[in-house]
């Protein structure tokens, strides 16, 4: 077996978006360009929000600059940023973002806190930002992510309806996959069974992509269901990098290394060298200045001891 | 599917050993006592082991002597020691100890270490602990360990032979039940098909445990695949307290609260309090002065808050 499975990085933006030190501009493009020297092949490097509600993201337009003036660079790696509305569209077409990801919920007390919309507001506004991107370059991609999908710090459990509801109105108005995610990480693996297995038989393998956290220790274990079933794209950020600064309690995006350990040893190519992603990581934790939750990365440390 | 899983707690032996800092001896019966009370029916409590070589294990003698009168009240929860030779069970068989343990690895590099004999002669050992053991008290009982099960610090991955031939001397001399361990935590699942399967397939459910540590993340993935085969016993520390004193980087039992946290999820049932669990865990990390590795440890801390 040697399947591939598809990493996305979501470190530079969802990671450092929810540090509480800032790491300079200059630490977060060598960041960026280092995770796609690793091998990573996507990217979230930003998101075109409001700078006065995430801090952390003012800079997204200069990482485009960088990107269109070779500061840095990706070779074929493909950088992603997250576009709330249609005024963040306008200003990621004005940086020449090509790849987008547009983000709601899968409950409505969630997306509220989260994007002050409902989620039936919220699609209307993605159908929206994709109509204008599309007239204005039909070779913009998107990707949609529906949060909560498997249990909300307000509602509870989510019925599983509820949330291929929203997946199947992202996917129609053409985003290219969705990212199922466990927000506050209390997903088990019989929710994979109930979430992710008709999402994959209706939509098909491209088009959903897992993304666990590993609040309640868990996320590798619906990794690996959701591999069993056939899901083969998911989100994790290097070192464990961040949470979301909306839901109370939640911390812990899967580790990129502990992902990519579970995957390589279970065959999955996945082009991303691995050591050197430790390297990138340990590197990122000395400007932060504490050490990330990646328990391989803390295995890969004290041996390099 | 109402199904029952055993869950094995270590913490109070392998977790508490590998603790630089000492609890009282008045802490560790609260300890074994508060995990009792939280329903879990086999708690490890110590090791008749040389005091000079682990010196938290000097205790063990008092621990029988507080069980046997009455000073902590352990109810239908069995209490387990290590036994490491003939020297040590004269010492069980004093203090009263019906459960017992013996412990080798699948790789004779990691024995010499840990035990300073070869697989063979721990073998040897072992047939006569355990014969002299019944012809005292036909009712004592024997758990065997398997170490480095997966794969070993000294001599890397290990082929599942190796490790099936030392599960099955162990159950030939009478133990009955063997913990194949994943000493250094780099097991991943389809080691879990090389290994636990065969294993269960040839001995029944009830003769095999999996003790997996989470030191690359990878535990849960890892009992979620054993679960898939039919496994239904696992050894966990609370906390995620311990590793292995010998075994260099090796850290991170599992957690027996994210181990809980996944089984109670899958609609298991082990008769365990987890918030009680989390409860007894927190105290402890007081006592320690600092805070335990378990992921949903972490999480239930911060929720309290």
């Amino acid at each position: 077996m040697a399947e591939t499975c598809t990493v996305f990085e979501v470190g530079p933006r969802d990671g450092l978006q929810n540090e509480p030190a800032r790491v300079s501009f200059k630490d977060k493009l060598q960041f960026i360009s280092e995770l796609a020297a690793c091998g990573i092949n996507e990217i979230e490097v930003g998101a075109f929000v409001r700078e006065d509600r995430v801090q952390q993201m003012a800079e997204t337009d200069l990482i485009y600059d960088a990107i269109h003036e070779r500061t840095i660079r990706l070779g074929t790696t493909e950088a992603w940023s997250l576009v709330p509305n249609r005024k963040g569209l306008q200003r990621a077409l004005l940086a020449g973002a090509k790849n987008l990801a547009v983000f709601t919920a899968a409950t409505d007390s969630f997306t509220q806190k989260n994007i002050g919309m409902s989620i039936r507001e919220s699609l209307a506004e993605f159908r929206e930002v994709i109509r204008e991107a599309k007239q204005q370059d039909p070779n913009i991609r998107f990707r949609g992510y529906v949060s909560t999908a498997f249990g909300c710090p307000f509602e509870g459990k989510v019925a599983p309806p509820k949330s291929l509801r929203v997946v199947e109105a992202l996917l129609r108005m053409g985003v290219e996959q969705v990212s199922i995610g466990d927000t506050i990480g209390v997903a088990t693996p019989d929710q994979m069974d109930q979430i992710m297995k008709p999402a994959l038989k209706s939509f098909g393998v491209k088009k959903i992509a897992g993304h666990f956290h590993d609040t309640r220790g868990t996320a590798l274990a619906n990794v690996l269901r959701s591999l069993e079933i056939g899901i083969r794209t998911f989100d994790s950020s290097a070192g464990g990098l961040g949470g979301c600064p909306f839901a109370p309690g939640a911390s812990g995006n899967l580790a990129t290394e502990d992902l990519l350990y579970l995957l390589h040893g279970l065959r999955f190519k996945t082009g991303i060298n691995l050591a050197k992603l430790c390297q990138t990581s340990l590197w990122l934790a000395k400007r932060l200045k504490h050490s990330l939750p990646s328990r391989y990365l803390a295995a890969y440390a004290s041996d390099c001891r």
